[in-house]
């Protein structure tokens, strides 16, 4: 059931099997592998999943690829709530390992919050990353385009920038080298430093070999209409027209919650086997959180990779959770 | 496009980078994956793909849990064709590696049929499996319930047969051992030998411990009505009565066509490394066919990875098939 502020209290001696932190795609399909395997489960989710943000959907397979993301968020919810998991809107603070349970801290509410401690065996880490977006003095300018024609993702999105006039904005010269697996796709490349950073001469060299432009004074503001990015203006008044762009400039990782606990990370992602366990038996990694593709399909499919895994472990050292037929009847 | 064999000849001399052996859920997703790469790929199916016969979809993230297979399916192969893939209704009888390229002999129809041998760089093996079935004198019979609420999976339909009379049939002593995770989901289990082999006395014992029923004497049918078993007729004409069943006799791995390729396997499954790659660096294989869980949505990802390592070896070979901006202008 969806959990609220008044019918939290149904739940306090609760011990949940596994608590699910981000309720994306990778969690909400952890969530129903997991009340498919009849193991308790709570999803806590702050909201806005990265995929919310995305206005097309243009390669998961059995969607139409005009599927917006949260039109997939929404029916994995339902989805979830059909098979009677808990869900909660809040914000993970904290998790304790107790040995045997974790002890998760949970903020809910953003005006006079109320905090709340939960207990589960396992914990999947499934809070995903959120892109850093180029920071303009107005950033609704920015809102107004990314996840359009502004693009963060270009395995997802090089193809919808084919042969077009791209922009690339990046945070420093290494996350601008994305240009170049982005002409696989356009030859029309223009990169932009927003004069944040220094680019070296060799890298300079390279972009000319590739014939593409560099542009390092800052940007005033994308222009365009309807969410359909047309050009960049600059500092100096001059326009730079563009008909998509890619941002490349990193992302923030929602790990602060697992501060406490020592795991192996790889750069901002969490290391996982591949049944997508970290290096802690009890925590699992999903999504865009562990290190491989960031993509809506493998988050859906590490959220059941994951589930599988923890259900084997539960049933291996419980045995089954039904009286024997015997055990009924004598009852 | 649709490939018939009157369109055969316009692809005569074509080299694809990529064919696809199977149109299921991996390959379907490899190929939405790989031609929005702008990789030519060619999808080759024989048609009825496990999933096909699922007629419910209970689990993957995105789709409402009635959805049957065979619409994901459907939903896929016009994803694939607007992106402008190629896709051919033909089996696979033989792949000759030729160094850079394979060549691969396909049979065109099932009444006199015709053969064609296509090339590409790349293979992706996503021919899958199928499940062996109940041999009774009436196979009808088996298929009247088969995918309804006679199963094939576990993982997919465990929570489908909570707390049900379960009839499992099996093709070995070991390939009963399903009884005894089914054992988390319900304690209702009759486990049938079909009179075909001999089990254990310490077989036996475990499953007396646990309170299972073991039926020795052959299955004259499986009764019911509108795809619904409800029991097992015995050659004695006893009747067990039944709600639900699992059936665990292995499976055909359809993997004939790479007999001259020397593969790594795992029982019957491919071995593949984390981008479902085999052991053949221009072979991937996806979806039930490699060492992994079978599972609807993790094939879907599995064609994802295949398909974005491969555009990744083809770039890193190439750089671009762009001409430069500057040789544009010049031409």
């Amino acid at each position: 059931m969806k959990l609220t502020r008044t019918s939290l209290s149904q739940r306090s001696d609760q011990i949940y099997d596994v608590l699910v932190v981000g309720g994306g795609a990778a969690g909400l399909s952890a969530g129903i592998y997991l009340q498919r395997y009849l193991l308790s489960t709570l999803i806590i989710d702050k909201g806005k999943a990265r995929s919310f943000w995305m206005q097309e959907l243009h390669n998961y397979l059995g969607l139409s690829p005009d599927t917006p993301g949260r039109e997939v968020l929404k029916q994995g919810k339902e989805h979830y709530l059909s098979l009677d998991g808990d869900y909660l809107n809040g914000y993970v603070e904290e998790v304790i390992d107790e040995g045997e349970t974790f002890a998760v801290k949970v903020r809910i509410g953003r005006t006079n919050p109320t905090y709340k401690v939960f207990h589960s065996r396992y914990l999947i880490a499934g809070s995903g990353i959120i892109d850093h977006l180029p920071k303009l003095v107005d950033m609704q300018n920015v809102f107004d385009y990314a996840g359009h024609n502004l693009h963060v993702c270009l395995i997802c999105d090089g193809y919808e920038m084919r042969d077009k006039r791209a922009g690339v904005f990046g945070s420093s010269e290494s996350s601008l080298g994305v240009a170049f697996p982005l002409g696989w796709f356009t030859p029309y490349i223009t990169l932009f430093t927003n004069s944040e950073f220094e680019v070296s001469p060799e890298f300079r060299d390279r972009l000319s070999t590739h014939g593409y432009q560099l542009i390092e004074q800052p940007i005033k503001q994308f222009l365009g209409e309807n969410h359909q990015m047309t050009g960049v203006e600059l500092a100096d008044g001059s326009v730079v027209e563009l008909d998509t762009g890619l941002v490349s400039m990193g992302s923030k990782y929602h790990t602060d919650y697992l501060k406490n606990i020592d795991l192996e990370y790889q750069g901002g992602n969490l290391v996982t086997d591949n049944m997508n366990r970290t290096s802690h038996p009890r925590i699992f990694a999903v999504g865009d959180l562990k290190v491989g593709m960031n993509q809506v399909v493998i988050a859906a499919a590490d959220g059941a990779l994951a589930a599988t895994q923890i259900w084997r472990d539960i049933r291996r050292s419980e045995g089954t959770r039904h009286s024997s037929p015997a055990a009924i009847n004598a009852a």
